[in-house]
C-alpha cells in the first residue's frame, strides 16, 4: 500500500481525470462533473449522501443503505421522488462505464437551486450524483484499504448534538468531523470525538468498537453517533458469537484501558487501533473473529452469492 | 412588495438568468456558474461565506466583512491566500458586469478540489464565487425588502454549540439553520433558535434585540450566536444614544414579554417583530430611533460618502 491510499477514508479523486460520474442522469467526465453554484448542496451542504462499497459488482448492504438514505432524507424534510431502483441503475450505469466491479461508491442528493430562500421549498429538480473510485477488495482475500492500524487521537472538538442535527442523518454539513481532523498530530489517522457531555461518540468518519474483559463495546447510537452501517453489520455478527455486546456511554479513560479496540467504516471495513493518545492497545482475538465473519459476509453475498444477508 | 420578497432572507436566483456570477477569476452567465462535484464546498459545506450588500456601489462594512471572513477561514484552517483587495476587485468587476449598484453579494471561498480525504490539505487552488442580485436600497429612503414585521416563531432545533462548529464561522454547513426552518407554521417569517441549554440564541439567518423598560436586549455573542455585521453596526449606534443596552442570556419567555423586538441580517437591516410564538410584540420608538440611525449610516458611509465608519 502506498502513502497515498492511508486514510483514504473517502477516496475519490486520484484518478478523477480518467473516471466517469453520474450527473442529473447522464455520465460525464469527472472533470465535467458539476453543479450550480446556486445549488443547495453548494451554498448549504444541504444534501444527503451514501458511501458504499461495491464488490465484483454488488453493492453491499444495499438496502440498508437505502433506509438510512431515506433516513436522513426525512430528517431533511427532502422529497427527493426517486426510488432505490432508480438510485441502483445509476450505480451500475456508473460502475459499467468505467468497468470496474470493486470500487467505493458515493451517491449524493441535494434540493438542486431553488429560489433565493433558505426556507426549502418541494424538490422539483434534485441534484443526484453518484461518483465511483476503484478500490480493491480487501479483507478476506484481498489488501487492507489501510496500510497499518490506527493511530487515534482524542479532539476536542465535540460532536455536534442530536437535537441541533440529526446524528442519524448522514448529509454534506460534515465540517464537524473536518475540524475534528484538522487537530490531529502529523503521526494521528483518526480523532476520536466525544460528545458535549464530555462521553466518546465516534471518529470523523468511523464508528468505534473496543474489547475489555472478553466483552465487545461501542457507543450507543442514541446520542451523537451515526448508527454506520458496518457497525450494523458488526454487532449482528457478535450476536452470533458467544462475544457479549454491550453499547452504552463510556467515557475516554475506559476506552484507553481496552484490550483490543477498531474503527468501522465502508471504506475501512474493521480497521485495528494501534493507540489511543499514545497508549498502545492494537487488535486481538475478538478483532480477528470478527473481521474474519465480516469478510466471509462479502464473500457470502457479494462474490459467491450463496447469502441473502444484505 | 410581492410575496417572492417576503423571506427573501438571501434573494439569490429570482432572476439569475440575466445575471453573471465571477467563478475562480471568470465572469460567466449564472446558468454556466458550476463547480466541480468533487469540490469540497459541495461534499462538505467546507467553505467559508459572507453576505455583502452593495449600496451605490459601495460595499457596506466591508472591513468587518473581511475580518469575520478571516476569522472563519482561521476557525477552518482555510488559507486561502486571496488579498482583501483582490476580493473587492472581483466583487466590484461583478456589480460592473451585471450594471448595478444597489444589489444583495454573496461571497464563498472554499478548499476546492482535493484527494479523496477527509482531512484537508493546504489550499493550492481555492474555489472563489461572487454572486449578486439587485436589491433595492431600502431603508432610509427607498423600501423594505420584507413586506411585513416578522412572525416570530421559536423551534426545538438548537442551535449548535460552539464547541461542535465554531460560532462565529460564517460557513457553508447551514443545515441547522434550515433544518430550524422546515419546524415553521405556514405564517411564521424567522425561526427563533434556543442553545442546548434553552438560552435565545438566535434566528436562522438573523440576530434578535428586544426592548423591555426601554433597555436594548441581544443574546451575548459568546455562546451559540453568530455576531452578525448589523448586529455589531446596532450596538454601536445604540452606544451613542442614551437608550442602556445589556447583552447576556435570556429565557424565551422573557423575550416574549418584550415591549419591542426587531430582528438584523444584512438583508433584511432591522426588521421589527411582529409576534413571537402568537403573542404581539412589534416594533417601537426604539426600534424606530435605531432604524433611522442606520439609515443615515447607510447614507453617510456608501451614498453621500460623508462619513468614514465602515
Amino acid at each position: 500500500m502506498t502513502d497515498t491510499m492511508d486514510r483514504a477514508d473517502e477516496p475519490t479523486g486520484s484518478t478523477e481525470s480518467e473516471l466517469h460520474y453520474h450527473v442529473n442522469g447522464d455520465l460525464v467526465p469527472a472533470s465535467e462533473a458539476t453543479v450550480s453554484v446556486d445549488d443547495r448542496g453548494f451554498r448549504y451542504g444541504d444534501g444527503a449522501f451514501e458511501t458504499l462499497r461495491a464488490y465484483g459488482g454488488t453493492l453491499f448492504g444495499w438496502n440498508r443503505h437505502m433506509r438510512r438514505l431515506a433516513e436522513t432524507c426525512e430528517a431533511l424534510s427532502l422529497d427527493h421522488g426517486l426510488s432505490p431502483d432508480d438510485l441502483h441503475q445509476r450505480i451500475d450505469e456508473t460502475l459499467a462505464a468505467n468497468n470496474i466491479e470493486d470500487a467505493y461508491v458515493r451517491l449524493s442528493i441535494t434540493r438542486g437551486v431553488q429560489p433565493g430562500k433558505l426556507t426549502p421549498q418541494p424538490v422539483d429538480d434534485p441534484t443526484v450524483v453518484v461518483s465511483v473510485t476503484p478500490l480493491p477488495r480487501g479483507g478476506f482475500q484481498g489488501e487492507t484499504v489501510w496500510d497499518r492500524p490506527a493511530v487515534l487521537q482524542s479532539v476536542e472538538t465535540r460532536r455536534i448534538p442530536d437535537e441541533a442535527l440529526p446524528a442519524g442523518a448522514k448529509t454534506h454539513n460534515y465540517l464537524n468531523g473536518i475540524l475534528a481532523r484538522t487537530e490531529l498530530d502529523r503521526a494521528a489517522d483518526e480523532a476520536l470525538m466525544c460528545d458535549t457531555d464530555g462521553i466518546v461518540a465516534e471518529g470523523a468518519t468511523s464508528n468505534l468498537f473496543f474489547v475489555r474483559d472478553e466483552t465487545l463495546y461501542t457507543p450507543a447510537a442514541d446520542g451523537s453517533v451515526l448508527p454506520g452501517i458496518t457497525r450494523e453489520f458488526v454487532l449482528e455478527l457478535a450476536a452470533e458469537t458467544d462475544v457479549p455486546v454491550r453499547e452504552g456511554s463510556y467515557e475516554l479513560e475506559f476506552v484507553t484501558g481496552a484490550d483490543e479496540a477498531f474503527l468501522t467504516n465502508r471504506t475501512w471495513e474493521l480497521r485495528p487501533v494501534a493507540s489511543l493518545d499514545g497508549t498502545p492497545i492494537g487488535g486481538g482475538p475478538i478483532t480477528a473473529q470478527l473481521s474474519g465473519l465480516y469478510d466471509e459476509l462479502v464473500e457470502r453475498t457479494c462474490y459467491s452469492r450463496t447469502g441473502d444477508w444484505l
